[in-house]
């Protein structure tokens, strides 16, 4: 495809006028699609219908012979935060194994800061200005989140290896930035995966603030695509290094390992900050599921387990990456209207446009009867500076559902940016 | 038996002397026993074990079509609200089907009043003071949570018909006091129902502070021992009626209907309220485990299923609480040092001692290997006042542990009374 703006006024109005026609008639099909929510599809839901048997939780004893049917085991049962400690990496002291949402233990680690402050400072809730740095594009409920509590939300690009750690390490130099939050292997949107001098750098800083913490969500930490996958570098393990252990909380789930809301989650952090949480868990809660985590820990086994079971998963998910991929190829390749990025691992493509051109093809599907994460979701605010992000997730229609979908999107993405070379 | 207090001080010298040998003998025999939580026994789980088959989430769809492996339904999968709904006597719409964990739903809305404030109000972590009212003794871990939350604690005399509502009415003109924390059904520890004008008179409290909550833990709501059952005003539909819908936070748990930290829970509001907690929830997590909410939903079925599933509890029960109760009158009755009740439900007996033996008696049981909830637990701060109140959990040992315990406790009851009537 010739790119679009060598193309002169009269030929882009012809094309403009064809792409319209095209766009009329797949309106008239009153279609109703949805590639809006990283949701795994029914097929890998179905990859893990053996969990419900009643034999991974007979006998309801676990390992430590701790009856999982009654309360007790504020941090997990063995079993489950041995996995999880396998699978991320770190010692099975510093994890706790917890309920069915990273999302909300997140959200109570960030109202524990809030209300009770972290590291000894003072309650974040007491302070005058308390600024969070977000890698955008990024994940929109991060950002739901950070704005119900009141902390201020500061831009920081993502570049090729990670956010731009100049800006980070700059910000840092300010007491009122606590934090940064982000999804650092297979990124939401963008499926990029921080270097190891990204990472090296973070654990290295040494922000003004005394009571600063990184939410390591490490959403994606084993949902590869391919064979060959990116490697994350272990944040605690570097922080360590440089006595800085504290700054990072990391959590993980198995919502897209085996059911979205009805899996495990676990935290991680340094013994400091494991005994404060557990501090607030006890008057939080008496035990979380228990036989969920019995459940999960009998199912998968071990590392092993849990990997083996995530190639049946990438098998799914590799033909809708390509095959939206294709179709983004064929549709904008050429153009120069469009970029995006073809991840190892993770839930979503993330689609570049043109300044200005994102919520009018958000639009123009949305007329068509196609749903897409709104766009702006994906930035601090809901506000994209240039309103040029899209968050495609490929995982939850079905493939032909997706195939009509993805086409469309690149259809109102060419009449967008025509339009807006036209103005 | 005869009043102690009618003996001479050389009838006390020789029963101490008598009273003190049998400790010494019971204490040789290296016991370890527990009566210290409120934990169903082994055979009450046993109850439930049939919640563990797969055909209880097969086919995994709620009666709305929606597939509960998967995220979504923020408020619960339907027929789980309609069956907390139907339980509490509320209209489902109202009543958001939740997690494992009741304890967990309070201490999330206490701090959504702390981080939010409550009904438009200042958030409570931004007032001066902000204080609670305690009907006590009551739940240690309501006011373990109040004192984390920084909440000031005031005691509020349990009366046999439920707080004393006067003392309640007084301090409710200040308005720094913000709310009420109770069980209001068969208490904690006490048993203890409070009685329709004591519901209504909270009903219609018209309280200085725009922004006071009651935090109503319906914890033992179809906790019945016996057929003859107490029955608890609905707070609800009564507050509606004085236009104090507000000012009522209802929750209530499965986990000692079916598994201890593996059931369902659930909060009731007024439409205002629920709609706020929607909002924070939606920040804070993408569903609850709506696996589990079907499990509860389809073996539980209804209200009568619920019911009938206590009686058996019940049965199992009975005894244990008979037990107790006949071993406390054969070892206390007629000392007039003692004062229990015969509760109609609920998890516990409440002994209240002379004032100052309350300490002692834990002292000498634990010395002896009986593990009973500490002293002054079941007060704010832990702090009991008159030092006179122990509680007594008869529900988690077996039968021949809990009779040796429970003697032991009257033992050392007679010997920290004694003691104190010697000084």
């Amino acid at each position: 495809m010739q790119e679009y703006k060598s193309l002169n006024a009269q030929q882009r109005g012809s094309l403009l006028e064809s792409l319209r026609k095209e766009y009329a008639a797949a309106k008239g099909k009153g279609l109703a699609l949805d590639m809006s929510r990283g949701k795994p599809g029914a097929d890998q839901l179905e990859l893990s219908d053996a969990l419900r048997d009643a034999r991974w939780v007979s006998p309801p004893k676990s390992e430590n012979g701790q009856d999982c049917r009654n309360y007790g085991m504020l941090d997990g049962i063995p079993e489950a935060r041995r996995l999880c400690a396998e699978l991320m990496g770190h010692p099975a002291e510093q994890v706790i194994a917890c309920g069915n949402s990273s999302l909300n233990l997140m959200y109570d680690y960030l109202a524990q800061c809030m209300l009770e402050g972290a590291g000894g400072g003072i309650p974040w809730a007491r302070q005058e200005s308390v600024k969070f740095l977000c890698p955008a594009p990024g994940y929109d409920r991060h950002f739901v989140m950070l704005e119900r509590f009141g902390i201020e939300m500061i831009n920081i690009p993502m570049r090729e290896q990670g956010p731009d750690m100049e800006l980070v390490e700059q910000y840092a130099r300010d007491e009122s930035v606590k934090g940064l939050i982000c999804v650092p292997k297979y990124s939401n949107p963008e499926g990029k995966t921080f270097s190891e001098q990204v990472v090296r750098r973070l654990a290295m800083l040494k922000p003004a603030a005394k009571d600063f913490r990184v939410i390591w969500d490490n959403a994606y930490f084993v949902h590869d695509l391919y064979d060959e996958s990116d490697r994350l570098w272990n944040v605690l393990a570097a922080a360590r290094e440089y006595g800085n252990e504290d700054h990072f909380i990391e959590v993980v789930s198995f919502s897209k390992i085996s059911f979205p809301g009805a899996g495990i989650a676990a935290i991680a952090a340094s013994p400091a900050n494991i005994a404060a949480i557990k501090a607030r868990l006890n008057a939080q809660t008496i035990s979380y599921d228990k036989m969920n985590q019995l459940r999960h820990a009998r199912f998968f086994k071990d590392a092993a387990g849990v990997r083996a079971h995530m190639q049946k998963h990438a098998e799914i998910l590799r033909p809708k990456f390509r095959m939206v991929l294709d179709i983004l190829e064929r549709g904008l390749g050429g153009t120069g209207i469009a970029k995006w990025n073809a991840p190892r691992g993770g839930y979503f493509i993330s689609l570049d446009l043109p300044g200005g051109c994102a919520k009018r093809t958000h639009a123009l599907l949305k007329e068509a009867g196609v749903v897409l994460t709104p766009a702006g979701a994906t930035f601090p605010y809901g506000k994209d500076p240039e309103d040029k992000n899209l968050r495609i997730a490929p995982t939850f229609p079905p493939v032909e559902e997706l195939r009509e979908a993805a086409e469309l999107l690149t259809l109102c993405a060419r009449i967008a940016a025509l339009e807006a070379l036209a103005e």
